[in-house]
């Protein structure tokens, strides 16, 4: 099976300590949905695993929506009556709104306001916010330096270019040697958030790395694109490809202190609903939320017209914790042993996924003689252990219709043991296998 | 939809009043399953809505059974050794088992016992009785009356005609635009019973009344007959139309003091079961029970030749209270408040029968851009409400195996909310619905 | 229904009795897979009922496995070095491991002790052990007994016969009025251990002899064979006939002090399965297993090819008792009410499964009138009891897909009732059935 070293709690460890010095360096970067930010974050991550970047021109028709026009951010700031610089985008990212258009003006306070996005409940955290598809401009801040903020007159200056350009993404295919594919997905576009979505593109980076070491069965695509039309945009240009899916996992915000979070897939009995579901049932402590179409991009992946069996792995989920969209989601938020839990847990859930088969009895009219093929122990009138077991609930399951994962729910024996089992079998003339 | 102002409180209370104020009127009527008593009920319902009536001959074929002969009552006594009149049918009309043959006759106390009915634990109660396809009969009377009878020969009169005539039933029709037709059923052949059922034919004509101001997509079937022979009647003059039946209610007893019922068709899962489970459901309070093959008409309905997607509502259903089948079964049971919790609740079902239907989205690939066509928050990064949610949701489940009521039940939104955010979808070019 | 008098107290008593008897004889005779103790055992049980002898070359192919060498011992002890008899088979049949090969030798202790088998924990007590498919020898003994052995040369003699023969088993065959079968199966192969499996024996018989008194509808056949090899065995020469196969159980392990214990067939929701989970819940104190694949002959049945509705009656199961295959399973460990509790509860589980048929409804529009055909009471308004109840739900799922079992199920009723009330309406113009 795939992926079993990073079972291992050093190497779990190892990679988490990687992922946190990643996220360091991505953390200054000004990214969104389109705009050299995101083309720097892909040429970072490249220095972990091979990525194939992909351009797609603005204007280019997705389904129902357009790429948009690409948005690059060269300075931002206001500066108050007195002269001072009391926002300046230097500072963080998160003070301007995402996509705002090219100002420099001035204007009273009162005016300003309506261009200003605080949160009261915590004055001292920077909001983020984003205007993508209606032409708009704003910025944010902490609400203790807008309530300081005296009246007359400000001067606002966004200097951003807003025109046809690409929206950028990347790819890293570690090929497989059968015919499926699996996806994982992870959005690019957020900018300095550290639990959302830093964490989610070092962990993919990381895991691909990996992947890339390994011979799996399936071709494992693991996509960095931004949210929404970055996952619209694969779908469009992939659209003949999609029936190979046989399962993927959207990835982000693994970081944080809450447990990890397997949403279902629209379908909601997938195969990979069904690993990911076993495989947290039991490292513990996690949870399983059904599918709802709102999130992150499963949205597509799981829209009525593909409905792929693509569930999403978080930790907190998108809203569910007071950090959320603010400069809160930063890196003393996250920590190494969350991204070492977050790593195993995928491990666990890759490499079952890529070892799941559909076994068949070739002889499947009563028990085969497991004893002639040294598969049995010699002695009668004993109680056979757990491989032993494994070997006839494989045996008894193997008709076609139950993969791996539906074996190991069955018996209730690890996925691992019945995989052990499956092979041991068809290392004999009594089964082969398909996926 | 339909039948909102129903959802007021003050308009269900008006409602509820006419509905006392009819039962008073209809009391005293003679019900039976055939004769004068039935029409003169008919014509007192008629005042309400609009009523075609019809007239079946004794003798007609319906299924395994024959309509029975015509049975009118003229008069009916009993006169003791004294000659005191100590039981007549003028008092009420219980007094009289249903469908007795004529009698003129004397007789000793000790033979006209077999004759008597009366009940024990319930001595000042006039039990109901009838011998419908059994000639036959009887007097019901007060059990403390019984025990004060002195020995000796005792006047025997019961004047009636049991012979070739009509059963009478009537229909009140709403058409709707569609094709689908749906069925509100009570029975009309309790005499002076108030729960059992002058409810039932007092709420079904005021409901269709306050239906025939509107225009419904389904059309409305409201009918009036007796238990058992009546929908046996009605079923077998209408088999060619019953495909077309999407849902319906038999109704009666809506107005004792026990919580609203709802009896499950034979199908179990059938939209009008579903419908009626997630409105009672959030009303609180009320019961939901398995289908039985006993009870009311539900019974003709839900036969294995029909199996109609058709429940039942009541209160406290058929032998589940103590004054159950006996004059204790009066206006002093009712309330106008259970009578209006029942057009609430009737209304939230009729008016949710008569929306649902099955939405499409014709852009099942992604989702589509809410935003340009006026449907979806303007500024990123904050979550959706309800009404939002409700798109996604409508959008994510129009794949066409979803109705509004499997949509509203998945999504825990409720189905006004989907029913708006359906509606306003199919004012784009994002879907459309068939039924 | 049949068996129904073996439901009466005094009958299963007497029953029981005869077990005791019977096992008590069976006790000494040296059974295996193989042999003349097996035959033995045979003509005994042929006492009881007709029993159709079966035997079946060495070599023949049975699917993957094949007939064994026939195993016959004459004599087997140990001399310890002051020349006493230390072991001897002549005390226990347990005391040789079955299909030991011959030998006569002299070894030292320490030699001798790699094929000796005790259990420390139960010093007392015999341990049985057995060596089918891979050529070796062996004794069992208490491990008291083993302590005690001094050092030195020990001479070792097993007279034992291991050549090409026969394997015998038997059926005995109560024809049916119909054309389906069903199976009762259980194993002989086992020595003097008396719940595992003198009961099963003893019960098989005796249960046969009671059908064989009775017209069933089904055939029922009861085979008598050792375990694996024999199930194998008798489905290898039988695979014409599994189609016919409505239902079975393997049956064995029934004297002990544990609850009745069913396990469900593969299928899991066979008419089998049903019939014993409603009847053991009825009896209460029962426990119910979901299908595994390992166990004792319902692997064969349930294998992936066969895949039979063939569930498993035990009290304790296979290695879920101290004494379970050791020397202290003898008749002490056993006792007349448990397997006069078994009789009753395989009365009941064969009476309804044979039984069990899907009833049509040829009147399915409408409910027919009962009355007329004496099946309802006459004076109307009042509530039906158990029975009417019955003929309701009995002609309302009489729609061709429901059986007598899933009526009982639905309905809450008991399964005699429903048959009761099916036979009812069968001798009217209203129902007709077919298994």
């Amino acid at each position: 099976m795939l992926l079993q070293s990073l079972l291992e709690e050093s190497t779990a460890q190892a990679l988490a300590a990687e992922a946190m010095a990643t996220m360091a360096d991505l953390m200054p970067l000004p990214r969104s949905i389109t705009g050299n930010g995101v083309r720097q974050t892909l040429d970072r991550l490249a220095q972990i695993t091979d990525l194939k970047r992909h351009e797609v021109p603005s204007g280019t028709q997705v389904f129902d929506w357009q790429v948009p026009n690409e948005w690059n951010l060269h300075e931002a700031y206001i500066v108050d009556p007195n002269g001072q610089r009391v926002v300046d985008v230097a500072n963080s990212s998160l003070h301007v709104v995402g996509y705002s258009v090219p100002v420099r003006c001035t204007m009273p306070l009162e005016a300003l306001q309506a261009h200003l996005h605080s949160i009261p409940e915590h004055p001292d955290w920077i909001p983020y916010r984003t205007s993508y598809y209606k032409e708009s401009w704003g910025f944010c801040l902490r609400h203790s330096d807008r309530a300081r903020l005296v009246p007359g007159d400000y001067t606002v200056v966004i200097d951003a270019s807003l025109g046809p350009g690409h929206l950028s993404y990347a790819e890293c295919v570690v090929p497989g040697s059968g015919d499926g594919e699996a996806i994982i997905y992870t959005h690019t576009c957020h900018p300095a958030l550290a639990n959302d979505n830093l964490s989610g593109m070092a962990i993919a980076a990381l895991l691909a790395r990996s992947l890339s070491a390994e011979k799996p069965r399936l071709t494992w695509r693991f996509i960095f694109a931004p949210g929404t039309i970055g996952s619209l945009t694969w779908l469009s240009r992939n659209q003949e490809n999609v029936q190979n899916i046989r399962g993927g996992l959207v990835i982000g915000l693994l970081a944080d202190s809450g447990p990890l979070t397997y949403k279902r897939s629209r379908l909601g009995n997938s195969v990979m609903d069904r690993l990911a579901e076993q495989a947290l049932t039991e490292l513990g402590g996690a949870r399983v939320l059904d599918f709802e179409p709102y999130g992150y991009d499963e949205r597509q992946f799981c829209s009525p017209g593909f409905n792929l069996p693509i569930g999403r792995l978080t930790r907190s989920p998108n809203a569910s914790y007071p950090q959320y969209h603010s400069s809160a989601d930063n890196l003393s938020l996250v920590s190494e042993g969350q991204l070492a839990g977050a790593f195993q847990a995928l491990a666990r859930i890759v490499g079952r996924m890529d070892s799941n088969r559909i076994p068949i009895n070739l002889k499947p009219f009563g028990e085969p003689q497991l004893g002639r093929r040294g598969l049995y122990g010699m002695t009668g009138g004993q109680s056979p252990g757990a491989f032993q077991h494994a070997l006839l609930w494989v045996l008894n399951l193997a008709d076609g219709e139950h993969d791996l994962a539906a074996m190991a729910s069955r018996s209730g024996l690890p996925f691992e043991t019945i995989e052990a089992a499956t092979a041991a079998l068809e290392a004999t003339d009594l089964m082969r296998s398909h996926r």
